[in-house]
């Protein structure tokens, strides 16, 4: 059967968008913060404006919402669209909130269709996406409900507040207990597809004209987070240069040589990004001084791990060479990282069926960044995500995305919503 | 008429190397601020001695002490030993005070000897050598003597405080109008030679088993204190090579591409350093972002001004290369900068002949810091310096010095002084 196809209720976002800004700018950008008020003023929000749809509402135990349209048949596997509404502090609007106002807009117009989806289909507010702002772990919001998250993941600290998650999760009068149960709400049993709508956050869609990616996978990661280099202060006059310990130029070689490596990586067609993301010298150094020691933190991501494991193979050769031929020492830290997320294949397909039947021009990309899809895949469940087109990345107030755009992928999702829960 | 070599009276020295020592420890190191209590403190302690040695102390208007061994012809051009008694914030005892001590343990065994010296033999503890911990000029104190400094740097802030050159003078009781009127106290009508002893404070002696350094000259240099690169935050994850702006890999990129043509110069045999004393990402970097902005600061010394220049040349090459490959931006900032200052031939030969006759080793070198000599050779009063093999640099609470060495040292100045002023 084919249906017809929907008009989400790109209005009903808007004004949702609207009012989302109004109630998190922060004299800058946006700051919604995670298990905060930031975050509790948007579930508000939308739930009112769910129940106002008419859809069942329910937060689980670690505070997501699931907003849903009852289908024909209850029993069987439902269907999510889901994003996170927290936000970076002074960040974008659209970054998260963009997903669930997708979901919402979907749902409203198949609602006011007068469509029953022959599976409940389920909008999903998920908390605390924004590990680089609130709390240091991926996802604990959407893996809270899939049982991955683990229980001593509780006692992390918000990095704002320095509560831990639980006492963050309590005060917003929900159940940290149901982790610590070892619970959960989702699996693949009861779930038989996910979609997340966001901003793409690059700039490759707004570069390469096109509105909407559809993605191939969420990259895993290796990340050396507090990495150090340790030479020896000594007078920049006095010091010749076979004496020196230098400990900045040291990391500038290991940088750039990396990069030239990530360089002739990216000529061969892998796909892979490098990044020292923070490179310093400490407070001890100064003007007259070589320096001593320095810090730096590094970002490999791909969808493919091999590409990672090249580029810190390279990197342990260089440590190891740059120390023999400069007196230098590197302090590495802990690595850590996390592993690649495929998107289902069929779930693909579906969203570039979508597209196509739609005549919605579409790019087939990997994500950047990281998003709560990945923990739906690392629950078995079959995921998949589509990024809009936006401008001047993310995590900044410059953020922006064109609503058009927003109505094409958000069409795509509605399409592969009714094709997916029919 | 050959003099029997006079013996320095270290004893004295070291006495009041134990006591600046107790007197200035901060805790950590060695703190006299300049023109405030560390400095005070020491000239107190020092003219004490001077005038229980028996020598004619007067503080100059700005301040610095002249403690004189009256010669046979008083109207003859004095030879003056001098260095600063300021150290910089948390660091050693003899950077600086050797050379005052050196002086003094010369004129007391001198007057102990009862040599009457042809000319005026003169002490001078100068104000303020410690550019970089205090007033951030060169060489306030004897540019003040010497007629030397400008009116306008009265008003340049010490770093600590924030209060003016003026204003620090004043409340140590000295005279800013003299500056203002012109006026020195010094100059080569009047003054025959200047020595300074002063820790090597580089490892070159310490490597090379030699106490005792000879200095060919102060080198000049060309500097860059508050350089910038200017590029865009992004997303780590999301933004492929050829869409980054990212200055941390422009910066690293420039300071490993120009240390390499240091490497090479310094293969050719080209003596000077290259210095990137500072090098960081800004506070707006942090994981998962590309930095959009980086800063730098750069320190090339040469005696030989065209190795300054060929660095800077390659440098500016360097950063358009950079800019238009990487879409980044420097912005270099003011550039800073010293003329080098070869030390007097005369002087040097008269030390190095010195040396000889005691069977004193010694190294003929470039000085890797700025001295106060260099302000004498501005002058045209011709200058000389003697180094003192020292361990661990200096600037740092671990600055050492053997007291055999500074002997060692200080009896090549007390010979050279016998031979300069008979």
């Amino acid at each position: 059967m084919t249906l017809p196809n929907l008009v989400p209720d790109i209005p009903l976002a808007t004004r949702l968008f609207d009012t989302l800004r109004e109630r998190s700018f922060d004299g800058v950008g946006i700051t919604r913060e995670a298990y905060g008020p930031g975050e509790r003023m948007a579930h508000a929000l939308v739930r009112a404006e769910a129940e106002a749809i008419g859809l069942e509402c329910q937060a689980d135990p670690v505070g997501n919402l699931h907003m849903t349209l009852p289908g024909a048949d209850r029993t069987a596997k439902r269907v999510v669209i889901g994003s996170h509404l927290d936000s970076v502090r002074q960040g974008g609007n659209y970054d998260g909130a963009a997903g669930v106002l997708a979901g919402l807009a979907t749902v409203a117009a198949m609602k006011r269709a007068g469509f029953v989806p022959g599976r409940d289909v389920t909008v999903l507010a998920i908390r605390a996406e924004e590990a680089g702002a609130w709390f240091p772990t991926s996802f604990p919001g959407s893996r809270g409900a899939l049982g991955l998250l683990k229980p001593e993941e509780l006692t992390i600290r918000r990095r704002d507040s320095g509560r831990t998650l639980a006492e963050h999760m309590r005060e917003e009068g929900f159940d940290p207990g149901f982790v610590e149960a070892g619970g959960r709400v989702l699996s693949p049993d009861d779930t038989a597809a996910y979609v997340e709508l966001h901003i793409e956050q690059g700039p490759v869609l707004e570069a390469e004209q096109i509105p909407v990616g559809i993605v191939t996978g969420i990259p895993g990661s290796r990340r050396l987070s507090a990495a150090r280099v340790l030479g020896e202060y000594n007078h920049s006059g006095g010091t010749p240069r076979r004496y020196r310990r230098d400990a900045a130029i040291a990391l500038a070689e290991l940088a750039a040589r990396l990069d030239d490596y990530w360089g002739e990586l990216d000529a061969e067609g892998r796909v892979l990004v490098c990044t020292f993301c923070t490179l310093a010298t400490t407070a001890e150094a100064g003007f007259t001084k070589i320096a001593g020691e320095a810090e730096f933190s590094l970002d490999v991501r791909s969808v493919d791990r091999s590409n990672c494991d090249l580029v810190f193979d390279r990197l342990h050769a260089l440590v190891g060479e740059i120390e023999a031929r400069r007196g230098v020492r590197f302090a590495l830290g802990a690595e850590g990282g996390t592993a690649a997320r495929p998107m289902d294949a069929g779930v693909q397909s579906g969203l570039a069926q979508a597209a196509a039947t739609l005549g919605i021009a579409h790019k087939i990309m990997a994500s950047g960044g990281g998003h709560d899809a990945a923990a739906f895949a690392q629950a078995g469940i079959p995921a998949g995500m589509v990024f809009v087109r936006n401008q001047n990345g993310s995590h900044n107030p410059r953020e922006a995305m064109r609503i058009e755009d927003f109505a094409a992928a958000t069409a795509v999702v509605a399409r592969f919503v009714q094709d997916t829960s029919q």
